[in-house]
């Protein structure tokens, strides 16, 4: 029996990016659809689980992409509320990368410093990747600061991920200039920058005058997000500070992508969100 | 050379529920349209049948579907017309999955009565499905009352059914309530209640009170169209009734669906409609 | 590593002759994305060029097609200028076939005539397909007039081309009605009537009354550009005039859009435009 991916897009046209990584994960066909939205998925996501038998339903599984985070997980959340019991599939949701990218950025973070119990800032962290890695910080044990221009958007991030993350240290703080990350990071062992494209937050002099051990960007687009991190850097030490680019994290993400991919056919009721991606990262780091 | 599936979608979004099947039944290439419509599918068939040499058309094939069958059946007109002469490819039509719900139904019944020359009734006889197994079972010899609420409705059905079927016995019913119902049922050997989904059309005392020796019901949606019938109820014998719910027809169906698409691959000239298909769902049978 | 081909078209629906002409020239996913534009082409363009590693980008390549061969000129440019430098993918452009039509016309009058010094006139020569074939025929050598019922935009495809083919000689030509059209004929050798579907640009007594050596006609649609030359007609030599039909023409064109299909994954840089392609078809006469 042949493996079904169905790709549910939210933009207009389906990711070219997330049909060659599907394809190259070993899917056999790939069902892509693009301008999905919550209130028509549900008829397609009967198509995918009243076909084959039960036990055949490991071999179909849904992918939710797209460039709008926030549409992704409503559709997300649409195809689980359209299943019927057992009669169900596999499904993983990576709008914008945001999941891998995020899993991708912690576990690498994770292979310099001790995240338990020390502190992590998260800049830009009110985006849908900085919410994220913000989450698996806290996941992890760290005291995650979650830094945005506002401050009460910053607060609600940590109220949201505190209801998922039992017992998790979150503090929002604004970074509205220079001195006010220079705050943010005093005491910080890590710093994940997840702030817009073409957008500077850290200048070169306050990494220089940091604690930090490991400076991780996201951002591709220059002017990068932190100054004395190049685009390619993949673990590159400088000034007691090891440092990732947004290209140096992505030979991890898209490992995790391409994992994701084949766990979901493995059964048919993986429900793939952020935590059970970076699980599935953190398997590939043993 | 690679079989080709070209799928005609009415719907925006070309059915999973199709390509599932389709890939199922060893299609190596299918290539899904959505939004299709009789104005536009010209060009696409005429890419379909000038690409391939004559002797190599039967690796290609239509498939016509989306939820609206009325816009497939024209659709399914429109692609005959392209055709140029022996330069065609074989075509199926199967808009909501009427020619082949509607054959399973039949060829179910008829495991159980001897429908030549006995009165099969259909309720909502007017609708895609309904119109269809009330042909199906005047091709089979059965005197046919057409139910519907409105008899003028149910009268133009008949007029329609008889102009394709020779010698068709065929009557109008008017079926408003439970009393017109029960009238409709009365020596009646067969029922198969097509009607619109979650409205019951015969209660457990009509059911109790009538001659039937096979009731079939294809309303997937609670409450279901016969009191007493089970939606997974396939051939289950009660009170004298053989019942079939719409699970319990499905696994039939599927069966006509795919043999119907490796069908397509034998000859470059197939047409499968309504009675193409109950043929060899027929064939299926021995 | 599976060879994808992303198609990219620019009408509504993507195109079937072309999807089923790369399933037939052995590309193993075929991604078909309807209504691409320039300004939308360049995220998908980036999803192919940054997935797999610089050494696998020669599986990935991108087709532009389309009925409207402007359109497909624009996304064609829009796509190279998504390329960031050796991040790339071959990338080839036959909007509503007009390159590899022009190719296999003027590689079959090749056949019959020395163009180099001799005359060749393109009637309908400032349309797609004949402003391609005139260019084609402008590298071979022959001295080439351009007709037009226009003057004036017959004009502007000689300068057009005469940009692009060093020592070009191109006049051009008025071809309003039948003097004048066997004017544009006199001493010529060539002939490839490129007009608009259903019209008739030379008459029997024009042709009979010519030099002419050969005479191709792409029409399709009759009546046919040239009285005397049948659609299928291919080499058939009556009065001196080889004669060739669109469908004549037909045969050569499959094999060199197949084989430029195949060309696109030698490398990950190959721009197949319309000389391009002119000297894949070249190759395959040898």
């Amino acid at each position: 029996m042949k493996s079904i991916l169905v790709q549910f897009d939210t933009d207009v046209q389906p990711s070219v990016f997330d049909r060659v990584v599907a394809v190259d994960s070993g899917v056999e066909q790939l069902f892509a659809y693009g301008g999905v939205t919550p209130e028509t998925v549900e008829s397609l996501v009967h198509g995918a689980i009243f076909t084959r038998g039960v036990h055949d339903l490991s071999s179909t599984a849904i992918f939710v992409g797209g460039s709008d985070v926030a549409a992704g997980e409503q559709v997300f959340a649409a195809v689980q509320e359209a299943f019927f019991g057992p009669m169900r599939v596999s499904v993983m949701m990576d709008s914008n990368g945001s999941n891998t990218t995020a899993a991708a950025a912690v576990l690498r973070a994770r292979r310099h410093v001790k995240l338990a119990g020390s502190v992590a800032v998260v800049l830009g962290g009110t985006g849908p990747v900085g919410q994220r890695a913000a989450e698996l910080l806290a996941l992890e044990g760290a005291r995650v600061r979650v830094g945005s221009r506002s401050l009460e958007r910053a607060a609600a991030t940590c109220e949201s991920i505190a209801t998922r993350v039992e017992g998790a240290e979150l503090d929002p703080v604004a970074t509205s200039d220079s001195d006010s990350v220079a705050t943010a990071l005093a005491g910080a062992a890590t710093v994940i920058a997840a702030g817009a494209p073409g957008v500077q937050l850290i200048s070169a002099e306050t990494l220089a005058a940091s604690d930090l051990q490991v400076a991780i960007d996201l951002n591709a687009v220059p002017p990068l997000g932190i100054d004395g991190v190049e685009m390619t850097d993949k673990a590159v030490e400088s000034g007691g500070v090891v440092r990732y680019g947004a290209i140096g994290v992505g030979g991890t993400k898209m490992k995790i992508h391409t994992a994701a991919l084949k766990r979901l056919f493995v059964a048919n009721d993986g429900v793939l969100d952020t935590e059970a991606i970076y699980r599935i990262g953190e398997s590939l780091e043993k």
